[in-house]
């Protein structure tokens, strides 16, 4: 029986399309992607940012071909196969990203995405990891506490056992679903507290949280804040409560080029969003977000 | 009102009290550390392998100094201070291994805990994850999934808030205190299973989890296999039920220099884990165990 999510739109959509169109071609690195998740969006955009060349490769999450599988037996991703029909695969999004810094060294061409001193490297660390588990919480203590912005579809057809990812979705519908105003401002109140206190580590003298240069942290939190507009919609997230210089740096996010070049249009984020705001409503939804109507 | 791990052995004993001893002196690096946390001895074996020198200092669960929590907010063991005095800290036990790999270059005087290869390194960090994720879950995605084998006891006594650890503590708590078999079996099976997918990805050659260099991964997993001995008295563990060549795996492990020397006597874990296996019968459990008898 098929589920909700089968009808997935099945590739990337607006600027993130060009992208795709441009990184066909066979390349030492085969990038197994999702255009949907925003996990995967960090490791597109860590290939950017470090101009590294890659070939991309859209996987259906409901038809994974059994070369991706042999790669990542998890059937998850983001999946890098590291040299063309090597079978070597990696992945896991902070793994792919320190392996993506550590394949090219640093220069012009080259841009790191870490800062160079041994104690700012392991600061900038430390704070992907506050960003993993304070704002996006994936595998968050309790069902009270988390505001997971949109999952990762990871559901096998073929029976396989694909037991990271339905951890998420479990997490993100049991979650979404609670309709309780009480829970959803608990939430609330944890996201804005969880970005408070990434700002307040933030550096001044620079847009980003190092400061003038962009890193892994920035990155780390980019692809999440990009999908906000839909918390503002459906769940009455309001930028102005969170504080701290929120509103600026937001906007500095935002407009990052790797953002934007690995980004599909809105209404498909909103779609997939909707499947999981309400199990009975979806395409209600859908059709109000793509109308630019708000929900009755 | 004090809990029930208020009155934890305040201090390390056997080989690791001769270690604690040996690491009295001023240095630049001050490691915070708390005997009886597995992911604490992970970074207590890297400074020992790497060879780096630091001030160790025990960190009292229940009476937490001012200058450690400025260190670091959650007040978690193990953190680092980067530079006597400095007021840099640094903590998660996976980013300090990468800190101390990153501190020294790696030479004869300071060899390294990662496979020099760029592929390998990444590699080597996704084993990690693997036994961070799928043998010892710290956060399990349900309640039935689990087989925590120490808690890192970090519950605060001056009201701080400590949002990581009881995190721990709730599913270990949760987990331990079932007392049904069919619990515990299934518990066990997905620990046969994990170390078993690991052991299909050892290298053959050698000892160790790439052949015959130590690595991480070894390291990562060897605090918790030191513990074994608890799950084997009182959970019905079994070496020989993992196959894959798990029990030569094990004894290289248990061989190992820095793990030896880093640990405790083992009645004082078996008396910590005591206040776990049931919350009523605390003190019997501890009896028997010292007493090598078996519990009725």
């Amino acid at each position: 029986m098929p589920g909700p999510d089968e009808n997935v739109h099945p590739e990337a959509t607006g600027e993130a399309k060009k992208l795709v169109d441009a990184h066909q071609d066979a390349q030492d690195l085969v990038f197994y992607s999702g255009w949907f998740c925003p996990f995967n969006q960090r490791v597109w955009m860590a290939l950017e940012e470090r101009k590294i060349p890659y070939q991309y490769r859209e996987v259906n999450p409901y038809k994974k071909e059994a070369a991706f599988l042999k790669l990542n037996p998890l059937g998850l991703v983001p999946t890098i196969e590291v040299g063309q029909g090597s079978g070597k695969g990696l992945y896991e999004s902070d793994v792919l990203v320190e392996f993506l810094e550590d394949l090219v060294p640093p220069s012009d061409d080259h841009p790191s995405i870490y800062p160079s001193g041994t104690y700012e490297k392991s600061w900038a660390r430390l704070n992907v990891q506050h960003i993993t588990k304070k704002i996006i919480p994936v595998s968050p203590p309790t069902g009270t506490h988390t505001y997971l912005v949109l999952p990762c579809l990871h559901a096998a057809s073929d029976g396989r056992k694909t037991d990271i990812a339905p951890r998420r979705a479990q997490h993100y519908f049991s979650l979404q679903m609670r309709q309780d105003a009480s829970g959803q401002a608990s939430a609330r109140e944890d996201l804005y507290t969880g970005l408070r206190t990434l700002l307040e580590c933030k550096a001044s003298g620079g847009p980003y949280f190092f400061g003038k240069q962009w890193t892994v942290v920035d990155m780390s939190l980019a692809p999440f804040v990009r999908r906000f507009y839909n918390l503002e919609k459906f769940r009455a997230f309001k930028d102005s409560e969170v504080g701290n210089g929120w509103e600026e740096y937001k906007a500095a996010l935002l407009s990052r080029e790797s953002l934007k070049a690995t980004s599909s249009l809105d209404e498909y984020y909103t779609e997939l969003l909707a499947r999981y705001l309400n199990n009975t409503a979806t395409s209600e939804v859908a059709k109000a977000t793509r109308g630019g109507h708000h929900l009755p």
